[in-house]
């Protein structure tokens, strides 16, 4: 089979400097080219992406620095995103077969997630993606669940808690961004799962905040619109009285500063979304209250959810049954669209996203091209 | 035996904003009181303090700081240190006879250590004070060991370092203050006892970074002075091509700032030496790349000698035989008179001493009186 289509991809047009616009994600319309003549021959598949997931940590995969846990998204490259989507082919490129790409339990029709990116078609070796399994019994058909609390959403609350801050039932938990993505996640397997004796969270908003309590399980939810540090550490202090055991920190700046002076274990640095478009660090961003580590015998510790891939089988095995007993929301907000990508990355900064958030593709497009 | 004697004493008279002087810390000329009308009893000792050692803590201990492991000094209290003494009289208090403070194996003319604050005589009860036992086969006549490589000194530089920093072989470490007293038998410790590949110092100034690396084991030692933060961190890269595995932190400041960019693994928060006398953190001091925890799963980790307290005796042995087998330079500064105390203080700030800084109790001067 020989397949030819109009394709839309977004492409990392230039490095960004503050926001992204759509001069840094170039949407481009082009031709899919399959059967593809790969270098080092494998099999190789055709997949029709269905949805993207947006991730504050796409703004880093941006960035030029050569230091993180993951190589910068190159210039002129379709922006590195996870995606969901369904095997249209299957093929055996016809030089010489490799052999990490060997993959012949996919089939066409089969859905698949992995690092399909931010385009409407993906040519990918089959070793690259994965077939979607494990949906909750509740809810089997709905695939956006390998972006959100099935996928890296997921996997990051689950093992950014239980792997690093690994809480127990006398701990006080405290997660910033609580009604984010991530954070919700870890404030109801804080609350929820195990049964932490406190999980509070840090929001934006009255209504955010009223959700995390609400349906997330937390004791209370501080809304840090309009406080200063010095106001959101008192904040801390009267809903922490013990102190924070685990403080599981996506924000950075001074949230994280605030929290850093009532902090009694470790904070698991997940994210520092305050400051990832920040051209250069500004000096209320840097954590200037590190020296409670000395004084509580507490530990700041990086954590990056690829660490725990050959454990992300567990991970959802255990979410989804989570899902299943009603321990878990899914909440998942999706826009339509890749040529909305720049909006959608801006919405996480702004914190105008409720729940995480998926790019849905829109193939219809192309009818009418 | 009643005993009436003048003695000096060090008291803090103010918390100190900066450097501390002798308004902070003031000199007083008044009676020991022995024996003593204890309120809860027990066995009490009258130690003639010998020797006190000095430290960098010191000065968070002044501060009205709550949140720290240790409660700060009273005002108008003897300052706490750490000193060597003999033992001129040991007597069971008049009141009942509590239980902690037994320690009947104590004699007069045993050689004690313990926090006898900074003051000639000290009245404390027995549990409060240890023997001086195990110093090193090659010199056993210094009690002074008690107060650096076989005291807190030296018991910092080994948890630190073991407890903390897990060192291995093929480890590049580093050390700031590396000539100083703890950053020195830190850098021992990684390069002859561990036998870590790579041993880095940072210190300030010629003279001492050719100690470093001639007597310390270092491999090479980077003179900071004059180097802007960039310029540090270019040194440290050019030194530690691999990254720092181990960042054994007394400094802070952009120092930390600086390693921080290259670290791996663990950067052991044992000290900010840069920053204590600062009344107000300044945005320089804060560590801005704490990202990089995030980016090299990295941690930071703040670490108190006195957790590790129940194990000071293991300490005091690997220790005391490295120095007999000559992997372990003692190296010790003494001042004479505790009325130099602020001076003496001053001095680790600005780096003027040279290894462990510790004031010999000058006796003397009250036949004068």
């Amino acid at each position: 089979m020989t397949f030819l289509s109009k394709q839309e991809r977004i492409v990392l047009a230039e490095r960004p400097h503050g926001l992204v616009d759509n001069q840094t994600l170039r949407r481009e319309v082009c031709a899919v080219s399959w059967p593809p003549v790969a270098p080092r021959g494998g099999v190789y598949v055709l997949v029709r992406v269905e949805y993207v997931g947006v991730e504050p940590a796409m703004r880093g995969w941006m960035s030029p620095d050569m230091n993180s846990y993951i190589p910068p998204v190159q210039l002129g490259s379709v922006m590195r995103a996870h995606g969901v989507g369904r095997v249209v082919d299957v093929c055996k490129s016809s030089v010489a077969v490799g052999g990490d790409d060997e993959c012949p339990s996919l089939q066409v029709g089969d859905v698949v997630e992995g690092m399909l990116g931010m385009q409407a078609y993906a040519v990918l070796p089959a070793g690259k993606v994965s077939l979607v399994r494990q949906l909750p019994k509740s809810m089997p058909d709905r695939s956006t669940l390998a972006l959100s609390v099935l996928g890296i959403t997921g996997s990051t609350a689950y093992f950014g808690l239980f792997g690093v801050g690994k809480p127990v039932s006398t701990d006080t938990v405290l997660v910033s961004a609580a009604a984010g993505a991530v954070g919700g996640t870890v404030c109801e397997l804080a609350a929820k799962v195990v049964g932490c004796k406190r999980v509070i969270g840090i929001a934006g908003g009255k209504t955010k905040c009223e959700m995390v309590v609400r349906e997330l399980g937390a004791s209370a939810c501080i809304d840090y619109k309009g406080l200063s540090e010095r106001q959101l550490h008192e904040a801390i202090k009267q809903y922490c009285p013990d102190g924070v055991d685990i403080f599981f920190d996506n924000v950075g700046g001074i949230t994280l500063n605030a929290a850093l002076r009532s902090l009694n274990r470790v904070a698991v640095i997940c994210g520092a979304i305050s400051t990832y478009n920040n051209t250069k660090m500004e000096p209320k961003d840097a954590p200037s209250q590190y020296m409670m580590l000395l004084k509580r015998r507490a530990r700041m510790e990086g954590f990056v959810v690829f660490d725990f891939e050959s454990e992300y089988e567990r991970a959802r095995r255990d979410l989804s049954a989570w899902i299943d007993q009603g321990l878990i929301h899914v909440r998942e907000h999706t826009i339509h669209g890749l040529d909305r990508a720049p909006e959608a990355l801006n919405m996480l900064f702004s914190g105008a996203n409720q729940g995480k958030l998926i790019i849905k593709v829109n193939h219809d497009q192309f009818a009418r091209l």
